[in-house]
């Protein structure tokens, strides 16, 4: 085999930070295995990576998963992995300039993400969403009714200025992908605020579209390596927290 | 001139964010303008940032600042930055899986920023602590409990196996000037929590106070550079958050 296999490490069960890893190795067809989804006795499952991330032959264990192994090298960080990964998979262009601009709307998206998980975990991450609802409640506010228009109007306007197809301009790239999943997730989490949000930002929801027909993509998502979005991931769905309009303040 | 004059923009009258730039700049003795703190009439000041910040001219517009210019490059996202002046400014070696490494930390650091930030802003950075303190001392309590103990031990744990002195071994880097300021923001901070805490990470109280012995960082602390902490930054003192012993529950 000539192409290497790529190993992802990350938790079976939710699309989570993995995902937007999983969808540029879908995308561009690269041969990987999703360790901890394997049964124990192909030498996958979650004590496999948990053995792995605290291997002392490691030259820098990871904080947390996802982490990627591609050869004798151990990535951590989703943005950091899609950094490497960019321009191996044909998903960032190889010239200095245009990785750092990549990089730097991805780690903007980092950003996003982490707001997005604080909207059902504002207080820890140790307790249940049960036990922080009425502060749950307060942030989500917050985050619709500020974070994410600032944040979404900011990738809006970036993908317009490059020409609407592709957000760094030029060709499709894993912030493409990314900002498909941010969609998504969003969709996903607060269909109403979403709803409402839509018709300011066409472009988004135009590329969107135009990622989910992808043929890779568009296998993977009707595949069952695409995890269902539920309510142990990044993007979880709590009526409570996403009223209809008729019932918002 | 031969060496590049680099433009940092941030906001000034906090150290904020911009700190963890500003630290790698001075220890390397880097020429720089802190383009927002000088006067309007050496096209300074924060109306130049917000300026250049939207111009259609940039490449990409960043999506907040910290931002550095250096040429023709316009770079934001702090670990961006860091990567982007690593090798330059001989704080990071320059092969990829030593750069990737040290981004890895970065990106780690990053995280936990962002974690500290939401110990007195946990439900919006719109509105101010005091409208968000009765959350503020529930994240507070858990970030002292869970997160700090977690993120610290983790660098200490690196730290210990890279040899002790330099936490990617080998050389000083950015990584490690960054880690003093996460020591000394979190001393400022939550002076009693951390006077607890200090045994369990004694490595990085010694590579605190080396990096604090350096020559151009300790003339660089000693200057009117060095904006004091404040409670306009990201490590702020409120009392109430970092109670005595005595008084904690």
């Amino acid at each position: 085999m000539n192409a290497p296999t790529y190993e992802l490490y990350y938790w079976p069960g939710i699309q989570g930070r993995g995902e937007f890893v999983r969808l540029a190795l879908e995308d561009a067809g690269a041969p990987y295995v999703d360790v901890a989804r394997l049964p124990a006795a192909k030498h996958g499952g979650v004590a496999a990576m948990q053995k792995l991330m605290k291997s002392h032959a490691l030259a820098l264990e990871p904080f947390a998963p996802p982490f990627l192994r591609s050869g004798d090298l151990v990535i951590a960080q989703v943005a950091n992995i899609l950094f490497y990964l960019g321009p191996r998979l044909g998903l960032a262009p190889d010239d200095e300039a245009s990785r750092l601009g990549a990089h730097q709307l991805q780690l903007t998206i980092t950003d996003l993400v982490a707001e997005v998980h604080d909207t059902h975990h504002p207080i820890s991450v140790e307790l249940y969403y049960e036990d922080q609802k009425p502060e749950a409640l307060r942030r989500s506010q917050a985050f619709l009714a500020e974070r994410m228009p600032k944040f979404l109007g900011y990738f809006e306007r970036v993908l317009e200025r490059h020409g609407g197809r592709h957000v760094l301009g030029g060709a499709m790239s894993y912030v493409d992908l990314s900002l498909f999943q941010v969609i998504a997730g969003l969709r996903y989490a607060f269909p109403h605020a979403m709803a409402a949000f839509a018709p300011r930002i066409p472009g988004l929801v135009a590329l969107h579209d135009r990622v989910a027909e992808r043929p890779r993509i568009a296998a993977y998502l009707a595949s069952d390596r695409r995890i269902p979005f539920n309510e142990g991931g990044i993007f979880r769905h709590y009526p409570e927290l996403d009223p209809a309009p008729s019932k918002r303040r």
